[in-house]
C-alpha cells in the first residue's frame, strides 16, 4: 500500500513511522513545502522517500494523509486530490472541521482528526506510537465513498487508533469545550497569575492546568479562528459559571459550594469512563445497499450513540448493488446497542 | 528529635515518613481522632507510636504538625499549643493561612503550607520523597521566636522541601490564584463538557486541565469559604480576560488573538522558571538582636524577593543579647540580592 504524508511535523511524521513500522508492504511518500523538514522525516524514519511534486506523492497512492496547519488545510486537501487517483481516500487531521467538510465535495474526501499530539511538535518528536489506544475523529458526509471510508477506518486501526464516525459540526462544538476551551482557560489562567505584582511560584495542579498555555501561536490561531463560533459560546457558558461560584464564595455558601464540587467530582468520573473500550468485540454482519453514504450513515449513528466501532470490513456483493458489511464492536452491551440502532436504520443486523 | 504529627493523612504521614527515613535519633508520635488511621500509620512506616492523647503526644516534642483539614485547623493549632512544651515549634500544613495565622499570637506557632499532594489522599498513599524540592510556605510573624523559626526551617530543609517564608496574606492571595482557582476552572470545565447532549470524549490537554475536579469535597469546601474573599476577586477578573477573549473570537481579530497567545506563552515560562534553585550556596553571615521577629523580618524580606534560602543557623551569643545568623543562599545572584536587602535592614553582612 502506498500513502502519500503531506506536511511532515509531529503528526504527519507520526503517522509515518506508525505505518512503517505496523503495516505490511507499505511505502510512505512524503511531501512538502520545506525541503529541509523532509529531510529529517527521512532521518527519523517517518517517509520510505522524498518526493519532488505533489503529482509524484500521491501517484498511485491509495491514501493521502493532509497534515498542513488548519489555515492551509483546505487549499492542500483541494490541492490532494485534484492529483489524487480515483480509488485514494484522500483525509486530514485538522482540528477543526466544519468549514473544511462542507467545502470539500468528493466522494473520495473523508476529513479525520485524531485526538493526540503532546506539547512539542516537529517530526524529531513523531513517534510510531504516538495513536496507540487513540480516538481518531473522522467526519464521512453522504457523498464519501463506502469503500474509501471503509479503507481509512481500517488504516486507522492499523495505526493503533479507534476511529469514530461524527458529524463535523457536532465534532466542532464538542472540541470546543475538549480542546480549545482548556487551551483558552490555559492562557487566561497563566496570565492572571503573572498579573500580581509578585510573580507566584507554581505547584503541581498549576502546572497541570497550564500546561497547554501559550501553544504553537500559528497553529493555535489558525484554530481558534476557524472555530470561533463555538468557542465564543462555551466561554460565554463558563463565565456564567463561574459568575455563579463567585456569588456563592462571597455569600460563604458552603452547602452549594459542597455541592457543586461534588457535581464535578461526578462529572469529571462520567467524562473519564466515556468511550473507553469495551469487552472482547463481537462481530455483527449486515447487507447494505453498495451506494455512497450508507456506510457514513452508519459510523455515524453509532459513533453518536458512542459505541466504540473496533474494527470494520466491507465486501460488495459480484452485481456491485449490495454489500456485506462487518462491525467488530466492543463488549456485549455496546453490540447489542449497536444492533438496536443499526437495525433502526432499516437494515438487518446478524450476530457471527 | 521528637515530633508530633497531628493527623495522619497523606501529608501527616508522608512528613512522619520523611522524617523517620532522612533524620538520624527522631521519634515521631501520631496522635489523631480515628484510633484505626494511626494504625494504618503505623503499619505504613509513618509514626513510631501512637499516643493516646494530645499531652502524650507533645510530651517533650520539639516539634508539632497539626494536620487537620482548613476547617478544623484553628481548634486544633490551639489545643496543641495548650499541650506544647515552652520550646516547642507548632507548625500545620493548612493551604490557606490569614484566618488562622491572625487568630493565634504565639511565639511558639508559625504557619506552614507545603506546596506538594496528589490526587490521592490517605496515609497509605503517604512517601517519604513526597516534598522532595517542593515549595513549603512558613508564614511567620512579629511574634514568632527566632531560635524556633530557625528550627522548623532546618527540619524542614531536612524533609527535603526548601522553605520560603512570606505573610500570611500574600500567601493567600497567591494561592488563590496558583491552586484555588485552577481548582475552580478545572470544576467548571468538568461541568461545561458534561452540559452538552452528547458527553464528549477527552484527550490529554482536557485531562490535564481537569486533573484537580471534584478534589475532596470536605476539604476544598474548607479551602473555598476560608479564602473566599481571594478566590472571588480573582474569578471576576479571570471572567473579565474570558470576556475579551471571546469579543476578539467574534469580531475574528486574528493578531489580537496571536499576541494574546504569544504572552501566554511568555507568562508561563516565567512562571515556571521562578522560585528555581541557584547554584552552589553562598553562606552570608550576620549579627542581629536576639529577639522574636528578628528571624521572621528576614526570611519574610528575602521570600518577597524571590530569594531562596537553602539552609539557615543561629547562634545566640553567649549575653543571648545578639545572635549570629548564617544564611545558605542558592547562587551568585541571589546571594548579592540577598545580601543588599538585609544591609537595607541595617544588618551588616559579610560572606563566608
Amino acid at each position: 500500500m502506498r500513502i502519500a504524508v503531506l506536511g511532515a511535523g509531529l503528526i504527519g511524521g507520526s503517522i509515518g513511522q506508525a505505518a512503517r513500522q505496523k503495516l505490511d508492504d507499505v511505502e510512505v511518500i512524503g511531501h512538502g513545502r520545506s525541503a529541509e523538514r523532509l529531510q529529517r522525516a527521512l532521518t527519523a524514519g517517518a517517509i520510505d522517500r522524498v518526493a519532488g511534486s505533489l503529482e509524484e506523492a500521491l501517484d498511485g497512492a491509495e491514501a493521502c494523509f493532509c497534515c498542513a496547519p488548519v489555515g492551509a488545510l483546505t487549499g492542500q486537501v483541494r490541492d490532494a486530490l485534484a492529483a489524487a487517483p480515483q480509488d485514494c481516500v484522500v483525509t486530514d487531521v485538522g482540528s477543526v472541521k466544519r468549514a473544511l467538510v462542507e467545502t470539500i465535495e468528493d466522494e473520495r474526501f473523508v476529513g479525520g482528526h485524531p485526538i493526540a499530539g503532546a506539547e512539542t511538535s516537529g517530526v524529531e518528536h513523531a513517534r510510531a506510537d504516538l495513536f496507540e489506544g487513540a480516538l481518531w475523529y473522522l467526519t464521512p458526509t453522504a457523498t464519501s465513498s463506502g469503500v474509501l471510508y471503509e479503507r481509512l477506518h481500517r488504516l486507522i486501526v492499523a495505526l493503533g487508533a479507534r476511529p469514530s464516525a461524527i458529524d463535523a459540526t457536532t465534532h466542532d462544538s464538542l472540541l470546543a469545550v475538549v480542546s480549545h476551551l482548556p487551551h483558552v482557560l490555559a492562557n487566561v489562567l497563566v496570565a492572571q497569575a503573572t498579573s500580581h505584582s509578585e510573580l507566584p511560584r507554581i505547584g503541581p495542579s498549576f502546572r497541570d492546568a497550564t500546561r497547554v498555555a501559550g501553544a504553537n501561536t500559528g497553529i493555535w490561531t489558525d484554530i481558534y479562528l476557524a472555530n470561533r463560533a463555538a468557542i465564543a459560546e462555551e466561554i460565554d457558558a463558563t463565565a456564567e459559571r463561574l459568575r455563579v461560584v463567585a456569588a456563592d464564595l462571597r455569600a460563604a455558601d458552603g452547602d452549594s459550594l459542597a455541592s457543586w464540587n461534588e457535581s464535578a467530582r461526578a462529572d469529571r468520573q462520567r467524562l473519564m469512563e466515556a468511550g473507553q473500550d469495551g469487552d472482547t468485540p463481537i462481530e455483527l454482519g449486515l447487507t447494505v445497499p453498495n451506494r455512497p453514504g450508507i456506510v457514513a450513515q452508519v459510523a455515524l449513528e453509532l459513533g453518536k450513540a458512542g459505541v466504540n466501532i473496533v474494527d470494520m470490513a466491507l465486501a460488495p456483493a459480484p452485481d456491485m448493488r449490495t454489500g456485506a458489511m462487518s462491525l467488530w464492536i466492543g463488549g456485549r452491551d455496546q453490540a447489542d446497542r449497536a444492533r438496536e440502532l443499526i437495525e433502526g436504520l432499516g437494515f438487518v443486523v446478524a450476530e457471527r
